[in-house]
């Protein structure tokens, strides 16, 4: 067997395919499909879809919302969360970014992983940059960015011979314009036949002429079943501190999950993680019993900085946890600049990252997990701040 | 003869309808129709709209845009208005909210019958919400709201039997998002074969876990040949109060109507309506000569406010009144929350809605509804306020 | 032969024609073709293109943007530019004007003609209105107006006998709403066969009962490889000013172009152009050897002001000229106004244009434009200034 590819998009060559179905028999892989078409009717209407089901984890692509992963489905498990946005995922035509006050973002939020970036992620600000006349210029930043609301100009799917063999999802978006920074995601949404992982290989561009700043953060969301009254987030770190006066509040249990809470504030925790020497390093959210766990898995090198984002509020509110590896923390890209934790990329240079998520649906899986965090973090101790911290809290 | 049901679109079970005809054989009623399909070109490129003909009356559903009443005709005659917007229904891709100081909501304007809400209606204005984190942010709040501007996530076609029999179009439209209010729009338009009738039945639930502040207005737009020189409004009401100076200007003759007048700046008065003791009121806009006119049949305790809205400018401007029943009075939100006007749902909670839109093309017909709108103002006087009162004029 | 017409767009008939392919046995052309379809994927999704062949010349028309003219190939040299957008022509759904303090005109920006205006055009500002109320009112003006991301309610396609025949493509595209300005641009975009050059003729029409101020400016954009190193700019006037400090820099160079540069920051400069008696007048970007070169030809009672727009940038960060024709200078609109260069139209009345684009791939060609362009000159003495004079640079 050798790799088999389908290109659905390429606006350079014309290339587009309505519908794709790639049957078990068509990809030579027991159980597996992967299904591309476009969504019809409310707020869906237009949005690329591609679903793909390795047998035991079926997910779906969303090369119209930046080729984020809207949701997924693990062996019965349902792995995301339900957003209050009932009919999504939603097409960036109905979505005004600059809505409430530079919240619009929030009108399509719905994904399992949504990519925040690439020029800026974190809340509204304001921000300095060069005009068109390289005069410094202020202009409004929106929540968390553009990336998930401009559409995949090329998707393709890949089949990789192995045992067991890959699906492939390829796509590039592009964020750029005249006078603008102008980024390529280059992504690799992989996942082997049977497996209990997706695998993000994600490449940011520059292409621009000139150096420019970036940024970059995985918003994964996770609701039931591993969000629950209980469930706890480990991972590895030398220090954790609350955000804000409300995150104080909780500084006691940041680790620990309520259930769903009517009236419930968010509360998030900055993490600087801890990795092995190579940079890898993961986040386990798990339940009470330990019996079920997700598992983001990426590398401190690539997402030095990880955010922890409880909203466990009601359930029609949006319950709700973010497990958020990035290159900085959603703070004001000013204040992030200001801190020194804005990336820089040379003209034509790119920015790799990978990320893995994992699904455990049984004690064992979880505890190999557990161990594998107490092993990056037993040469280090833990220091858990009861306060903000000046230098990253902006 | 049992009930019939056509589902169009359920973005929840992937349905998705892209024609659909029914012909008076289909409907078992002789010179109805019903038609489904998607516009192409233009500003309406990808709006979907459902034409609906009873026999005698024919008037387009709009459920790209809010399961809105685009325009219609009853027998030979027109019923809605002449926006300078040509080449609608115009596409919510194609409409920016923010555009020109929060008046965007207008280069969609062109319906028959256009709900205003839910969050708001209304000018332009800022007001003062719970952000994420609870503390009191201020939004800016745009022209009349988002509702119109959402297409349906579910959208339905039935046929009731009876005598005669009733076509129904149900509509669900959410307005909602993760940090901002969640509402859901349920809508049951429907009409009697050969009737003279259009009837809406809405509910506004709140999806959230809290309670929450809603506003909602019926702008029903009217032109020729029920707007023209001589036509009068009527309906019964213990108040009137023009808006501001300019409404000022014309409260001796606010129940009476220009003929198109080039320049013409917009008067708008507020009514305090009477109804019977059960809520049920009306408003008729008949013509000078009392051969036609048209009514709005709604209850004062589901919508006890009533604006009169006379845009009486030349035709190309937009010659239209607009007979807007609501919850509240088209003043900035925060105006009617300080003067108590604004509607409180509970989490699960919904406000009903019933509105019905009448034609009539005949003296007996109207001299009817005079007779029904005299009844019920008999019991009461009429104050006509000369000035804007402070409690009505934000 | 008569002349013939397809119609593909009519919102007020319900006309839509998704493809038609009109080959050079259609057509009674040999070479020459012209196909309509619809783009798919990407952020180009849903774009009408309409691409016109006339054996020599090739170029596409996008409806979808205001009847703009995206690229362009003459017997083999390409004619356009390569904005940093790489997957457009861009959906109008995908652009928000508001967006970066209102420059999000550029994230659309990447054709060879594209229109600006028309209630504005020019950089960001404020203005100050009436609204419906009459009342002054301040609002924000986006960058280069609206006009190039609206689509066309109408389009037509006509092919006219002729010796050679004529291949024209007919748009209407509305710029209007309720208490907005309304206009209406009627464009016929026509080319004969066989030969080196397309014509715009071009009526801006006032829909609306009272008198308006309008702007209009043609954004005529050149990369290689007519733009190289040493390419010339050359156009008859009696005055040219640089805009800012920026140009002042460039002021012994301002007719002569870099190769791209990397960090090269924009020049401008304004001209006041000299005509013919009857207003023609021409403007010829060439390469340094004179073998090749693009005209603009335009008539100055019709377009009396001229922008030259440098931005000899990297490539990657759009290498491009703008020859840029239009009724004002573009400046702020409130700017514009006080040095009385709007021009105003009357309730229906029309402003009209005639602007055409020819190409030459000899040096005998370019050697007779430039002998026009003396021609023009020969009168009148050119004032080259220095620095950027009030009257023209807001």
């Amino acid at each position: 067997m050798t790799a088999k590819s389908w290109v659905l998009t390429d606006r350079s060559k014309g290339i587009w395919v309505e519908e794709l179905e790639l049957t078990a028999e068509d990809l030579g892989c027991a159980g597996a499909s992967v299904r591309k078409r476009v969504l019809r009717g409310g707020l869906s209407d237009g949005v690329d879809v591609i679903e793909v089901d390795n047998g035991q984890f079926s997910f779906t692509i969303l090369p119209t919302r930046g080729m984020g992963i809207w949701r997924g489905r693990y062996r019965g498990l349902d792995i995301g969360w339900q957003s209050p946005i009932s009919g999504g995922p939603v097409h960036p035509g109905f979505v005004n970014l600059q809505d409430r006050g530079g919240l619009g973002w929030l009108t399509g939020f719905d994904e399992l992983i949504v990519r925040c970036g690439l020029d800026s992620n974190g809340a509204p600000s304001t921000d300095v940059v060069a005009d068109n006349m390289g005069n410094p210029s202020e202009v409004e930043v929106t929540l968390h960015g553009r990336i998930a609301n401009i559409p995949a100009n090329r998707v393709e799917i890949q089949l990789l011979p192995g045992d067991p063999p890959t699906i492939a999802v390829l796509g590039e978006v592009d964020e750029a314009a005249l006078f603008y920074p102008g980024f390529r995601l280059s992504t690799c949404i992989s996942t082997d036949v049977g497996a209990n992982a997706i695998s993000i290989d994600d490449s940011v561009t520059n292409l621009k002429g000139t150096e420019a700043e970036f940024e970059l953060l995985y918003h994964c969301n996770f609701g039931p079943p591993f969000l629950q009254q209980g469930t706890v987030l480990k991972l590895p770190a030398r220090l954790i501190a609350p955000r804000d006066a409300r995150a104080v509040e909780g500084i006691d249990t940041y680790a620990e999950y309520l259930g769903p809470t009517a009236g419930y504030i968010e509360q998030a925790y900055w993490y600087e993680p801890l990795a092995a020497p190579d940079g890898a390093t993961l986040a386990l959210l798990r339940t009470a019993e330990g019996d079920r766990g997700v598992v983001v898995r990426y590398n401190t090198d690539q997402l030095p900085c990880f955010t922890q984002w409880k909203n466990t509020a009601a359930m029609e509110d949006g319950y709700v946890t973010g497990l958020e590896p990035g290159t900085d923390y959603p703070n004001a890209k000013s204040f992030e600049r200001a801190q020194g934790r804005l990336r820089r990329l040379a003209p034509g240079a790119s920015h790799e990252v990978g990320l893995r998520l994992e699904v455990h649906d049984n004690a064992a899986g979880v505890q190999a997990i557990e161990a594998e965090i107490t092993e990056i973090q037993h040469q280090t101790g833990l220091e858990v701040h009861r306060q903000p911290l000046p230098r990253l809290s902006g």
